[in-house]
């Protein structure tokens, strides 16, 4: 394997997770080789590549593996140094962007995920805790560009993935998210401008299909 | 708030997680106010520097929160950089460190605390999941010094704390770490020679008195 050179990323069309390396990897202008896994019947190259949580994304940099998206998106970003960081210098500001990408890490996916699976209170639950979570976000946006403010960075490509779930959250959740949200969905229109981003992103309607699919598959009706 | 000069560090003694900022500080020769927080009825000034989680740690440069543990370790790490790093500069290095220390912060803590919580069958789940965490570990640290290699480094704080809750985790779970993992029990003695360590982590004794008064809190008996 280290003997293997080039830029390979395994990854899974919708997740979202593998699209802030897709986005991080177009951004930065990097040539890579792509693998779609079929994450029912895993790669040998996957699970020896991330024998620890066994999960996409994972970048294998000249047989190398770095798996975890931040750290993915971190790691793009100090490889392929000369072109625009996706993190300011300031080590204040670089922190309040870590925070904010650990937070979206941590609330978003699984936010989302209890919206598709829930019904009844929990979903209603789950519902006010995503319309709570994209306020806060709405709230650090403020009047900015972009999270990073006027350059597309750290924060922006961590969270730009979601917004192709949007849709899907509207429709089992039963809101709009441009009605509680305005700025974040402005947002999320200006990143769809940037090719690195538009690329990348799935049609929200395919997010949408894949979701019904995986709702049959646990029993969910 | 912004008009205060100095660092602070609002914490409290047992968590393993503001233990990271205290062992940070030491090794980088800050000098801070530190404020112990009744979690019971938390200050104004924690619930005002961190509005999102309302957890210690959190560190106050000059009036600006920074929060969660492993990013003020890094936030330390590049505002004091003229002492020695704690990550390395080799990219891959870099990555390799943020891989363990996210490993650690998810699973470690999490598991520990079922441990202490759970009974029968609950419980020896964890204490196989301890084991098998703790092997994962033994075998990145291998032959090495230290997590980073020579230098006391960003894996190494991550994961020292816990080593004061290893008494109350055998003593709980019934097995013996020093049988299981020696290489690491070394290690944390390595570590204790460190004054930012040994000045740092509480009495493994104090930790399971601890986890005893919150055993009674809980109603576990």
């Amino acid at each position: 394997m280290a003997s293997e050179k080039g830029v390979k990323l395994l990854n899974f069309w919708v997740s979202p997770f593998g699209q802030r390396a897709q986005i991080a990897l177009a951004e930065k202008g990097v040539k890579y080789e792509y693998t779609e896994e079929n994450l029912m019947d895993k790669s040998e190259l996957l699970l020896k590549s991330n024998p620890i949580h066994k999960k996409i994304p994972v970048l294998i940099d000249d047989g190398k593996p770095v798996c975890e998206s931040l750290i993915i998106v971190e790691y793009i970003d100090e490889k392929w140094a000369g072109k625009a960081s996706f993190l300011p210098s300031d080590p204040y500001a670089r922190a309040q962007a870590r925070f904010w990408a650990d937070f979206i890490d941590k609330k978003v996916f699984d936010c989302g995920s209890r919206i598709w699976k829930l019904k009844g209170e929990a979903l209603e639950e789950a519902k006010k805790e995503m319309i709570g979570i994209l306020k806060l976000l709405e709230g650090e946006l403020g009047d900015k560009e972009y999270f990073g403010g006027e350059a597309f960075g750290f924060v922006d490509i961590v969270m730009v993935p979601f917004t192709a779930w949007f849709y899907t959250y509207e429709t089992f959740a039963g809101f709009q998210i441009e009605e509680t949200n305005p700025k974040l969905v402005a947002w999320a229109k200006r990143c769809m401008e940037r090719e690195s981003v538009a690329k990348t992103l799935p049609d929200p309607k395919k997010v949408y299909e894949f979701v019904g699919f995986m709702r049959k598959r646990f029993g969910i009706e």
